[in-house]
């Protein structure tokens, strides 16, 4: 299960993805999987947090250490032919924001 | 049902809330409700997204036009007292991020 995500202090990047899928599910999850697993093998990556509400909006907000990092992953070849595929095939319709971190903070019962 | 925010061009702000829940329901989806309501009529305020995995991950983007219109929110008694209900109660922990949005790009089939 995905948890907030633990990080080093800022600054740093997010990528925001908030989707709607579309009814197709071919392929989807173990393409999200593989993508999420190659992700965690770039440089600069530091973590990521995803949910979906059932039948609705999902948010994946991926952390980096800085703007070289979210490039070198945008040109990763798979990751290419991912993205190919999610506006083919997955995606309805989303939005994409890359942001600078700048503030954080923590709760913890 | 939450959507992509549409958003106007970048820069702009966002507020990620990363949260876990406690098993307690206590007043939670109305405060949260209320609280949606109450931010929609701030000064600044751009948008929001949410979406929770059953039982697991919430995920919250605020979008906000400056930072003194966060400050400014932060600052409302109705929230203030809200937050402190939110550690009491509803969240067993959280994380929260301030961010600068720089770039965005828009999908639809």
């Amino acid at each position: 299960m995905s948890s907030p995500a633990k990080l080093p202090p800022p600054p740093y990047y997010v990528v925001i993805f908030s989707t709607l899928r579309t009814d197709v599910d071919d392929g989807y999850a173990g393409m999200a999987e593989k993508m999420e697993m190659l992700a965690e093998q770039q440089p600069g990556y530091l973590g990521i947090e995803s949910a979906r509400e059932p039948g609705g909006l999902g948010i994946t907000n991926s952390y980096w250490k800085d703007e070289a990092s979210i490039i070198a992953w945008k040109k990763n070849a798979e990751h290419t032919l991912a993205r190919e595929m999610g506006r083919e095939r997955w995606y309805k319709c989303y939005e994409l924001r890359v942001a600078k971190v700048e503030r954080a903070y923590a709760f913890e019962k």
